[in-house]
Formats: structure tokens, C-alpha cells, sequence
């Protein structure tokens, strides 16, 4: 087989004058006098490269009958297209037919809502929508990895089954091997002393706790992986399984994790407007106006930072009718987020030191005694995108939270026992990778970032 | 908090006479004369800073009272050392005990046992070996995305749980949010109607079907992620979760499956080689003799290729008693393998082309009608490391390998249907992370190259 060259390389780099050998899908098929169009699309790049096929070619007749979503390999010599919008096109000498598609190809050239490409996710990704957003994925991954790297952060594989959390937590997947028609019982409940790992287990919700392990021998870390929550939400912006960004930095503490969160949100905007330039030109014009501006102005505007008692301040003599009540000591919801990123700030701003009792029990006690070192990044248009905290370094401190939460200590004795020995402050945040996506996309549903998205009701594919 | 640097950049950039802020975990500490040295180690490389201690600091007899393990704070003048093996010392100005450790600390001075440090998988971060082995795998993570990065290829996030093969495939986690104790029935079998996904789900063993939909939509990809076998094997090679390296490539036949192959796999050498050089120098000294030079000829020589026929030959003549039969049409095993590579080759060799009915119904079928387009490559010390094929893009000639196969078409319509429209030649292959790490380590067992193996009756932390 020839080696092919990609269409971006060839869009990008290349001369006119030159052979080239390119290999995709037909997206449209145009039949003209005496000649045949096809838009060539190897998914490199939102483009497709116009090939002219002539009735010199000795299959041209099958060439003319080509169908919408086949694989084709053609050599040609690149010229200079008198079509406006396209710098090339590329003049057939050979059109291989590798693998034909015909008039059932479910993806006609039509315009298909979202809704039903889900239903055909294995070939929307020969879509341009989601070719854009499936190439912004990766690019945003890839930055992802570069931006801790070249921080001298140490990247962990924290574990996917856990025992952690097991019992009786609701938003938990049990992962087992049990025969479930007939499980071993004693005394009327499941006897996981049998199971595969000898104890409960169930897939994780966050990699943090083993994340905070690792700082505490390496200095800097951070987890990429997928964590699950079996959230019985038919929303556009919950998943069962998404992938989740989690730094934890020792010797650190809120201000220092703030400006850590600050600085890597920044850097992904900024990187997806360098080097996704295309599709974001296409998100900007056909998913969300005003998605460019809106991106550029977070990369390039410092963050605000505000207390949680100022935020309820704020909330309270705000000349709006919120939905939910609003009183210190009560979480915020997503309209008062809103309301303070989009009106009260004007753009991203951190709250911080929120009140204990809504907060998890691992997070740092404030001296005050009524709030704890918690942060959570809200931006306009989503509200929270990041939510982090100082850790509660202090055993004895640790251990009352736990027993206040209810959380049994045996569980999570060698989490305690990092507080035992050569503990020391450290904080870290979470970013949901999808609710990323979906910002930087505009994207509204998180259905539509991931390859196979698991909700409930559907694990297809 | 005083900004720290990290002791990786005090010892390999920094002149003597500066001020440095060191924060770490004290590995020893050895009370002289009128002076304290403790070893300071924050994880950032295998090397500890000697922080030198004198009685003219306030807490003096508190620091000469630290006990190892513990977390501290050291403001100082950096100076060169006298002592042998190191090229500073740090002159305390001041010592903050961070966080203290008292002789209870699991991990004191002495060597402990690999299996010992599984016990306290927490705290094992916070020793030479175990801090090497993270390192490094932090190290090659960055390096496999950079190698397909650099090569254009999209990242993809295939699904963790799937519905894929979970009707009976012994291998397979199920994942379920039903009662277990009282779970719905229909006609005594489990109704997974009523459970999450309503259908009956499982942890995904391969991210190649899905991959291959990306692949014929973008060209060339990858997946990196978690993967799982519900295999009952305590072996030091078989854990339950891992990770996993799957490439796959459009308009790609075997050879370029392989020469792709031998490229990633070089170029992972050289990099541990080229970045890794303190702690790979160490496995080289305490773990593996001879690895470096191992490693090295493997990055700089190229890879042989065999016939699986060819192969068997080998074997037969072979002057030793191999505790395995060896006939064309059965599958080759460890010893084999490693007779092959070391023996016979003396390096790694792609073995090529093997009977289809040892090999996965995906397999791209010969023009021979018995052998598929299937490779493994095979390394000295350890046999298959990688394991690859060309897929068959043939609609008929797939659906009648899985007919044979016994594999119903119903739960693969999506992968059927890219073969229906706009199939093309494709390959691809698979590296099992923690393999590759044990590889390049040397590390025998792959509970050791893991933060938190789980394997069976082993799901803690």
C-alpha cells in the first residue's frame, strides 16, 4: 500500500505540483459534466481536500457512482483550486474504491440531529461536528499530560476497583464475580468474603485519597482516569463513567492550589485556541456564537476570589428571584453560581471557605471553626467547573470529622495512617474532563463529548 | 508557606552559596558531634539532599530527636559537600518539623522485603525502589502520549463498562447496581432488564473494537487506559485491572502493524535510557543486572521477523525438552517464545501469521485459508510482549469467522457496520503497560510495578 499523506499535512505544508497519495472517506459525491467531485475527509482535519475525477480513469464510471461514506484511495498531483475556500485540490490519475458505501450508509449528507447520531456513535465520529469535538478531546488530553509534565508533576494510575466506600454507598457500581442468580448468603446478605477480592468492591468515584498517597512521597502528582457515579440522572451534564483530572501538590495550601487551578484552566484555553484552530472556528460559527471571545477572555483575564459568607452577602441582596433559598450555611445551586460569576464578577471567579457541614469530611478545617479550606472555580454559562480544598492534615482533627460524617476508620486506616507519619499540608482540586470539553466546545450535553457515553439505559456499543 | 525547589533541581542546576527552601521526608537521620544530618528526600528524584544541622538552631534537640519518615521544612545555604557521593549540602538556617514520625513508622532504616511493602502500599512510595518504579512509570505514561502525539495520532476514551461480551465470558468483572442479595428474576436467571444500563454490563477487557471505530473515522488513534481479566491467577505477571497501549491504523497492513510496533517499543527504550538515567542506573545496580545493556541493544538494533511456520521448525529441531508440545496448529508458549528470542534470534523477533483457529475471530484471514495476519512480538527474558494483527475488513469473510467462533452477531452490529460502509484494510496491536514497566525495569512481579495492585483477595487502599 502507499504511503498516504495526511489531508491537514497536505492543507497546511504542501506545494502545488507535487504527487500525493490520500486515503479516506467520500463525504459528498458531486457528479458534473464529464467530471466527478469527491470531498475527501481522513479525519486529521475538519477540511476535506476536493478530488477531480475524470472520465479518463478507467473505473470511472464506478468513480461516478461512488456513494457517500466510502473508503477511498486516490494519487493525483495537487493543484491550485479555482474554487473559492479551498487552497487545493488534487486531480485524480487513480480513485481505488477500498471500501464501498451505499445508499444505506446511515449518514447520508444531510443534517442529523445530535439526538440520532448518538444512536449511530460508532460512525458520528465521521461527522463534522464530531470530528471536531473527538480532535479537541484528544488535543485537550494531550495538553492536559504537557502542562503537569513540564510542572515536574508525577502522573499515578490510582486504582478502578476499590474497596473503598463500599458499603451501602448509593452512587456506587459493585463490581463482583458472584454467580447473581444464586449468590452465597449469610444470614440473609451476600457473603463477599467469596468474591473475586475477598471484600465488597465497586468502582471508583474519585482517585484523591490514593492521590493524596502519593504527594506525600513524590511532592506533586496528578491522576487522568475514569471515575463513575451510578447517579440514576437523566441530565445532559451527568454520566455514569467520565474521566477525571485530579492534581494534589504536598506543602501546598488553598492559595497555593487556587493558583495552581487558575493557571491550568487558563493554559487549556489558551491551548485549544493555538492549536485547535479550525474546530474551534467551527464550534464559534455553528455550535456557540460568541464561544471565541468568551474563551479568550478567561486565557487572558486574572481570576477573582471571593469568600463564601461575601458570595451569601451578595446572593442575598441580589434583585433576583433564585428558585432555591439562599442562607448561610446552605450550599449554593447552580443559578446562584451563575449569578455570581456572570453578574456579580463578570467572569471566573473562586469561592472559598465554605461551611464544614456542606463540605467532605477530608477537607482542612479553618480556624474559625465553622468553615473548612474548600475552593470551587465557577465560570459564567456553567457555573462550577472545579471544586478543591486543603486537605485536614491533623489526625486528631481528621479523625473527629470522620466520626461526625459517620465514616468508619477501619476502612480508610492507611488514608489515616499518612496523617500518622511525615504528614504535612497539602491540597489539590478536581476537573471533570467532560464538563471541560463541553465548555471549550460549546457543547450542551455531555452525551456528545465522549466516544460511547454510559448513562442510564444505555451502555451500547 | 516559603516556596520550595524541588532537591531533582538543587542537585542538577544550582551553584553552591545560594538560599534554598527544601521540603521532604527525612529517609535517615544521624546525630554527630555537635551536628545533625538528615537525608531529605521530597520524591522528586532517587537522590536525598544531606541537610546539615547545628546546635545553634533553636529546636536543635528536637531535630536531633526526628524520627525517619518525618515531614520537614528546611531554609539554608547551600554549600558543596565534603563528603563523598555528593555534590551539596544544605547549612540549615532553620528546620520546621512539618509533620513528625515517631519509631512506629513502618518503613525504618533497614531493607525490607518486596512482598513486606505490598502490605504498607501507602507508605512504599516513600522508598528508593518504589519511588524509582513510579517515577519511571509516570515517565513512560508521558512518553507513549508524546510518541503518538508526535505522530498525529488521536487519543481516544473507549469505554470502561461495556455490554460487550457479557453473556458468560468467563473473564469478565460484572457491574450491576441491583440487590445482590435479592436480585430480580425471570425463569431463576438474573433480569438485567431492571439493572443500571438494563442490560448486563461488565468491565471492559480490550479498547480494540471500539478503537477500530475510531480508527475508520480519524485515520490512526490510540487508546491508553484501564483494562480488566476476572482470571483467577495469582502469577507474578497476571493482575486483575492494568493498563493498556492500543494503537490502531487505517489503510494498514501487518507490516506496517509491525514496523509501528518496532518504532513505540524502541523509542520507550531510549526514552528510560535518555530520562530516566538515575533511577534506571539504580534498577540496573540492585534489580537487574545487565539491564541498561539489555535495554540498549534493544533500542539500537532492529527487530527480526518470522514465519509462524518457520517458527514451529525452529522448535522441533530445538536440542531441549520443552515441558509443551510443539506442532503447527497449537499456540506457542512462554518457553517457546523465549527459546525463539533468545535462543535462535538473539533479540526481539515478530513472529508472524498463525494458525486462525488459535487466534481471535478479528483476525485478518490469509490467502492460505488457515493462517491469519496475526503478530507477536517477542522479547529475550520475557516472550510476548506486544501482541497485534491486521483485522479483517471483509463484511463475509468476518461475519463467517465469528459464526465459527460462536459469536453472535446481535451484540457486534456496531462493529459490523464498519465493514457495511467505507471498510478499509486497518491494523493495530496492544502493550500491556505494567509488562512494558517490568520490561524496562526489571521488576519481577507486577503487583511491584503497580500503586495499588489488585489481583485476587487483594482489592485494599
Amino acid at each position: 500500500m502507499g504511503k498516504r499523506t495526511r489531508i491537514r499535512e497536505i492543507l497546511s505544508a504542501s506545494e502545488a505540483g507535487v504527487e500525493a497519495v490520500v486515503k479516506g472517506w467520500a463525504r459528498t459525491v458531486r457528479v458534473g459534466k464529464d467530471v466527478t467531485f469527491i470531498a475527501l475527509n481522513d479525519g486529521s482535519c475538519m477540511s476535506s481536500l476536493q478530488v477531480v475525477a475524470g472520465p479518463e480513469l478507467s473505473n470511472y464510471a464506478d468513480v461516478a457512482r461512488l456513494g457517500t461514506g466510502s473508503a477511498v484511495a486516490v494519487t493525483g498531483l495537487l493543484v491550485e483550486s479555482p474554487a473559492a475556500g479551498q487552497r487545493f485540490e488534487l486531480q485524480a490519475r487513480t480513485v481505488e474504491i477500498v471500501g464501498p458505501a451505499d445508499e444505506s450508509y446511515p449518514m447520508q449528507k444531510k443534517r442529523h440531529s445530535f439526538e440520532y447520531l448518538r444512536t449511530v456513535a460508532h460512525l458520528r465520529p465521521r461527522t463534522n461536528t464530531f470530528g471536531a469535538v473527538f480532535r479537541v478531546r484528544s488535543m485537550l488530553a494531550q495538553a492536559v499530560h504537557r502542562f503537569f509534565a513540564d510542572k515536574g508533576f508525577l502522573y499515578v494510575h490510582t486504582p478502578i476497583i476499590t474497596g473503598n466506600d463500599c458499603e451501602g454507598a448509593g452512587e456506587l457500581f459493585r463490581v463482583t464475580t458472584l454467580d447473581m442468580a444464586r449468590p452465597p448468603l449469610v444470614n440473609g446478605a451476600v457473603d463477599y468474603a467469596a468474591d473475586f477480592f475477598g471484600q465488597a468492591t465497586g468502582l471508583t468515584v474519585s482517585g484523591q485519597l490514593e492521590g493524596e498517597l502519593f504527594a506525600l512521597a513524590f511532592g506533586d502528582i496528578y491522576t487522568f482516569g475514569p471515575t463513575f457515579r451510578a447517579e440514576n440522572s437523566n441530565t445532559a451534564r451527568h454520566a455514569a463513567e467520565f474521566w477525571m483530572i485530579e492534581p494534589e501538590m504536598a506543602f501546598a495550601d488553598l492559595m497555593a492550589d487556587a493558583a495552581l487551578a487558575e493557571e491550568f484552566f487558563r493554559y487549556l484555553c489558551r491551548f485549544v485556541l493555538d492549536h485547535c484552530r479550525e474546530d474551534m472556528a467551527f464550534f464559534n460559527e455553528h455550535v456557540d456564537r460568541g464561544l471565541l471571545s468568551r474563551i479568550e477572555g478567561v486565557a487572558s483575564t486574572p481570576f477573582a476570589m471571593m469568600e463564601y459568607t461575601e458570595a451569601i452577602t451578595h446572593l442575598k441582596k441580589a434583585p433576583v428571584a433564585f428558585e432555591f433559598p439562599v442562607e448561610w450555611g446552605l450550599d449554593l445551586q447552580s443559578e446562584h453560581e451563575r449569578y455570581l460569576t456572570e453578574r456579580v464578577v463578570g467572569g471566573p471567579v473562586f469561592i472559598i471557605n465554605y461551611p464544614k457541614e456542606i463540605k467532605a469530611f477530608y477537607m482542612r478545617q479553618n480556624d474559625d471553626g465553622r468553615t473548612v479550606a474548600a475552593m470551587d472555580l465557577l465560570v459564567p454559562k456553567v457555573g462550577e467547573i472545579i471544586g478543591g480544598s486543603q486537605r485536614e492534615e491533623r489526625l486528631d482533627l481528621l479523625e473527629a470529622r470522620m466520626s461526625e460524617a459517620g465514616i468508619a476508620p477501619a476502612g480508610l486506616w492507611w488514608y489515616l495512617d499518612s496523617r500518622r507519619w511525615g504528614s504535612c499540608p497539602h491540597a489539590g482540586f478536581g476537573l471533570g474532563f467532560e464538563r471541560l470539553i463541553m465548555y471549550l466546545t460549546g457543547m450542551e450535553n455531555i452525551r456528545d463529548v465522549m466516544p460511547f457515553p454510559r448513562t442510564p439505559r444505555h451502555a451500547e456499543f
